[in-house]
């Protein structure tokens, strides 16, 4: 593919807003502790620049940003701050490099939201950027819905900033508004007055496009956050906009193979869950099912991805469902050591595909059950569920099980944080030891329930990934009841774990819980 | 702003593949009554062309195909097919109106993926453009990995597609490699050949820019899936497109106002939850949190929208955290009819800020009792959680609670699909009679858990949303016990809507229920 010049720039820094801007997404609130966290990840990752928040907001955000700015970290700190002098006063006091300093710029903004005028603005922002830098702050000026603003008064209001000692001026397209056509011609503007950076956000899906003809038009550094967390549909994603500078434009912004780190670093600060179908960080990225798409991948794993998933720190997945081809299936059952011929092999793929034609996701233990009947294969359980009762909603969440394991039945109980905990804990205690002593330990490497967002009688689907030694296995299960739903997940995944450490003597204790 | 002419076309038409491009997304299995009944509100929100599958994946996928297209709907209906005379014959069989006709394009794809050469696609796309448009159907030649291709042989290629007969041709950008520059580039070079449509992918970000850029190239359809669902980082968002055209070009293509409903549609049926920053369907796609955008929002509602919630069918949503302002807590206290004053507003604006400085998310329960706080109100409890036990994982989860209800004390018991189920049952009984024979009922709005990923001992948050007549209020309580969180949640919120009922008599039932 041809490259093709982004810009004539040397280099594109990035202002990673997650911080402040991120953080104002309804819902999401960090502690210090968080943000300090996060900021350190955005640093290793090797952000230019990190808007730490806005410190007019409240004590605990001073000291958060104060705190980000203590780290000593590579990159510039820097503090969100209105047109009031109050602002820069809350800056200076957290110790920041430096200011983004807001001021009206579209008259909706200036007239109806401050009740100011446009001189008046001006005066106030040439009087702010002078109290700042004489403060020794870096000041960037953005002018806020700059993109909905009449583009000469623009230009005198960020031009007169620059007059005034500011470092830089950003275009804003504070409510997402903007097309690319736009971004050009405003950019192209500003970019002759100074060093322009870019604010953009999504609410048209126009948020990376804008960079791109913002960069194209002059500017030289984006704003943005991680996951393109933010106010309303969010900002552009830093991720995506560093990845594809890289990818197409070799331009190198930031230690890309830090990214998905990064990524789940701030989805677990927020609780925004990583989107299955986002680029760069979501759980199918670098997923394949379809028949075609994985058979392809198989043969090349550029076949059906755009670079390499290690390329932003992550690995490549397939997966099988109701599109699942022949080299998919067989590779899947490759790992579990299970060989198949190819009349077994269309069988298999067959079945899988009537599953998934149900609606069904098909986990491992679906897989092997389906070979096991395709191939006439006998398989007695190793581990049972008999019952289970837990209790909960009092001061001791308590569970109980009797499981039969091989051709012993078992009783145990356990606590826990809840019901479900209470009753994995259960189920460790009955396989802790049997009647010859020896102990089956496990390890639950993931557990997951989808958002319930029905009503109390929602159905919840728990997928968990089970593993002992070097053998995993990934099963689900369904119900109405969270509990019972958790357990029998759990419970048929050890089976198969069993199942198959008795059948390869892997592991050293299964064949005392062998009935053969 | 200026508008500026998109495209030379009258008009821009979307091909929807939610069905078969979307349902490829690893994890999302359609039934076909699920695939009918997207396809309906597809239809009805005006797609233009709704690819409904693919024939040769399996008989499940065929009975789906042809239960859409014996729908009688609008759009035109088609499927997908590789380029096998098979395929082809599979589509005839489901009675669809067109074909998706995809050939290799790239060497990749000819060579490795395929193993043919250049001249065998050339040859084998025209036998099957020649025979499928000899049994009637519509044909677009898709030539897949078309962006990485060598642009003279997929000139070649899809030039003897439409030589055949085929009714247009396809760019595609499968795996979403490309950038503007390369999408201009071909898309320009087919447009010259004849009707061209957009097919492209996410994975660098690119998917709206390269639609933009394929536009101005001359492409007249724009292929994508709703909410961007699809293979990797998934397809372009036809909501975003559809939104963007008719905002900044001018250019309609569907019904705007059925977006949301359409995206609520995909969600609930492909499971994939609506991200919260997604635009024209996240949950905060219309909302507002910070003091400046609510207080500016409250002004003028176009303050901080690129357009008004209503365009796409949603409401705009206020919401308090840790940057909440003034206007936005004095506004959500009157939809409670509290009054303050200005000192008692200062107070609890802090007050809720200290709230989001920790973390929290503010409901209007937090916010109430803030308030009753700062003004030092004495408020009795209407309803008290005294006791709470819940058993599950057997065959009939099974809850009982101790209410305090004003001076009274009541006991009561449900079952329920699951233990928190249950405990809804056993509160609902609880209030469902007091000693005077009067019942208090109330109906439960919303239930909300976000995905549960950490360990089973996972901390949850339960957010419910509960109404009693025109009064409604939200509540979140967080524990490890997800039975106790939600119980918790609920007799909170009714406490809050009894005591309100008590204070402005709105309720009938209420005063029987008040200690004073």
């Amino acid at each position: 593919m041809t490259r093709t010049p982004l810009t004539d720039l040397d280099e594109v820094q990035l202002l990673d807003t997650t911080l402040r801007d991120g953080e104002q997404m309804p819902g999401v609130s960090l502690t210090p502790a968080e943000k300090v966290d996060v900021a350190r990840e955005l640093d290793a990752a090797g952000m230019h620049l990190i808007e730490a928040g806005s410190a007019c907001t409240s004590e605990g955000e001073r000291e958060a940003i104060r705190r980000v700015a203590g780290e000593g970290l590579d990159a510039a700190v820097t503090s969100f701050a209105r047109g009031v002098k109050r602002d820069v006063d809350h800056a200076l006091d957290c110790g920041v490099d430096g200011i983004n300093l807001v001021v009206p710029a579209s008259d909706k903004h200036v007239e109806t939201k401050v009740g100011s005028t446009r001189d008046e603005v001006v005066d106030t922002t040439v009087e702010l950027v002078e109290y700042a830098t004489d403060h020794g702050l870096w000041v960037e000026v953005l002018g806020e819905d700059g993109s909905r603003a009449d583009l000469d008064y623009l230009d005198r209001l960020l031009g007169a900033g620059l007059d005034a000692g500011a470092d830089r001026i950003c275009y804003c397209d504070t409510v997402g508004a903007a097309d690319p056509e736009r971004t050009a011609e405003v950019v192209s503007r500003l970019a002759d007055l100074g060093p322009t950076s870019l604010h953009t956000h999504d609410d048209l899906g126009f948020g990376v496009a804008n960079v791109h003809a913002g960069l194209r038009a002059g500017a030289d550094t984006v704003h943005g956050t991680v996951m393109g967390v933010g106010e309303r549909a969010g900002n552009v994603a830093l991720e995506e906009v560093a990845v594809a500078l890289a990818r197409s434009y070799d331009v190198d912004t930031v230690d890309l193979p830090r990214l998905y780190r990064l990524c789940r670093t701030v989805s677990e600060a927020t609780g925004v869950a990583l989107p299955p179908n986002k680029a760069v960080c979501g759980s199918n990225a670098f997923a394949h099912e379809s028949g075609i798409h994985t058979d392809g991948t198989l043969k090349d794993g550029t076949m059906y991805e755009p670079y390499p998933p290690e390329t932003v720190g992550r690995e490549r997945r397939l997966v099988l469902g109701k599109h699942a081809g022949r080299a998919g299936v067989k590779a899947a059952l490759a790992e579990h050591d299970v060989a198949v011929d190819a009349d077994e092999l269309s069988a298999v793929v067959s079945r899988v595909k009537e599953l998934g034609d149900r609606g069904k996701r098909v986990t491992d233990a679906d897989l092997l059950a389906i070979t096991e009947d395709v191939q006439g294969r006998e398989r007695d359980r190793r581990v049972e569920l008999v019952d289970l009762s837990a209790t909960s909603g009092g001061n001791l969440p308590t569970a109980s099980v009797r499981l039969r394991v091989a051709d012993e039945e078992r009783v145990a109980s356990g606590t826990g944080a809840g019901p479900v905990d209470a009753g994995l804990e259960a189920v460790r205690a009955a396989l802790a030891g049997d009647s010859s002593g020896e102990g089956v330990s496990f390890d639950l490497n993931s557990y997951h329930v989808d958002a319930i967002t029905g009503g109390t009688d929602a159905v919840v689907t728990v997928e968990v990934d089970l593993s002992r030694g070097d053998r995993s296995v990934s099963v689900s299960s369904t119900d109405a009841d969270i509990t019972r739903a958790s357990v029998v997940a759990m419970v048929d995944g050890l089976d198969r774990l069993l199942s198959a450490a008795a059948e390869d003597g892997s592991v050293p204790d299964a064949p005392s819980l062998a009935d053969d």
